[in-house]
């Protein structure tokens, strides 16, 4: 009851409940946060490409059997005002939105390509971003994914497009087994990310 | 005289003169302009990894006889009013701005690192952004650069960091060569920006 009385009260701050007024929450961080719908899926973000890029890993197809984990580059933003609080602090706040867009290498001529998927090009010998071929997302809320470790949520809004336009959390270890193992900084892998290395305080 | 005169009267507008004014300038088009130290050189950008990210051709030194013409990731950005006048009319306005950061792939021990530079990690074979290693920075400006092809100017803060405070433009035919042969949309490589591309109208 007495939840139901203060959600009633909160209603209009995108009800996302009593813990978003809690000290660790993204409201009292000042983070800009997901949108979820109804059902608890993830919105997509409207304007991801416009995002603090972060940086790009590129592991291709023709390098990993043919079948890379992730195809290809995989072009990594944080959202601004996450960005903001990871300049001020060096710590990603609850509502932190992290979006990874994966780019199929481009294939100029595939007579051209060399066996391990590079192509000339008139600045040299090397991979160039072809197209898009997939959206995922990473949300940290300790509070809304108290049972994913660190608070991080993953979603896919699948490798074709167009993308999804919600997209349910994937199982725990799913995607957490390795970011909780390898990732340097709060299951996020900054060593990949010298923009996020160099804005750190 | 009268040049003098209009000048003056114009002094509060970061005085880029008479043309400031004209329809084809920065101003009119409402794109943010570069800043200009008195002596014509170009200033460093202030916030260039917060621009619009569009793409990052990968020349690996490893692919190119030990020596890349650009070391080795190329990370580009374009400055945020100048991406939504391309958003809205698919052209570049005058007063454009596009960075591009070198980044040098990751070593993460070079003993481990493939005869083609790329290692392996969680996410597979291949390559990651190490640390940065260079800043260039061209600019439209069809009345400012009125002898450079395109009207597109070139610069270099160096390949060292910190980076140069200011630039001065790279004599035409240095950078305008490969640009002007080669980009597929008016001196730029849209070819390798994804981004770009879904963007344009």
């Amino acid at each position: 009851m007495r939840h139901a009385v203060i959600s009633t009260i909160l209603a209009g701050a995108i009800s996302i409940g009593v813990t978003a007024y809690s000290a660790g929450s993204a409201v009292a961080q000042g983070v800009n946060e997901a949108r979820f719908a109804s059902d608890g899926q993830v919105m997509i973000p409207e304007d991801w490409r416009q995002w603090v890029f972060v940086g790009t890993p590129l592991t291709p197809n023709a390098l990993n059997d043919g079948k890379a984990p992730f195809p290809e580059f995989h072009n990594v933003y944080i959202e601004p005002s996450a960005y903001a609080h990871w300049q001020k602090t060096g710590e990603f706040a609850n509502g932190t939105q992290i979006a990874k867009e994966l780019v199929l290498i481009r294939q100029k001529d595939p007579d051209e390509m060399n066996a391990d998927g590079s192509t000339g090009e008139v600045s040299g010998v090397g991979y160039f971003q072809g197209e898009f071929t997939g959206l995922e997302l990473t949300v940290k809320d300790t509070n809304r994914f108290a049972d994913q470790p660190g608070g991080w949520a993953y979603f896919s809004f699948g490798h074709e497009l167009p993308y999804a336009k919600t997209a349910s959390a994937f199982p725990a270890e799913t995607c957490n087994a390795c970011h909780e193992a390898s990732a340097a900084d709060d299951w996020v892998f900054t060593q990949f990310y010298p923009v996020l290395r160099a804005a750190k305080p």
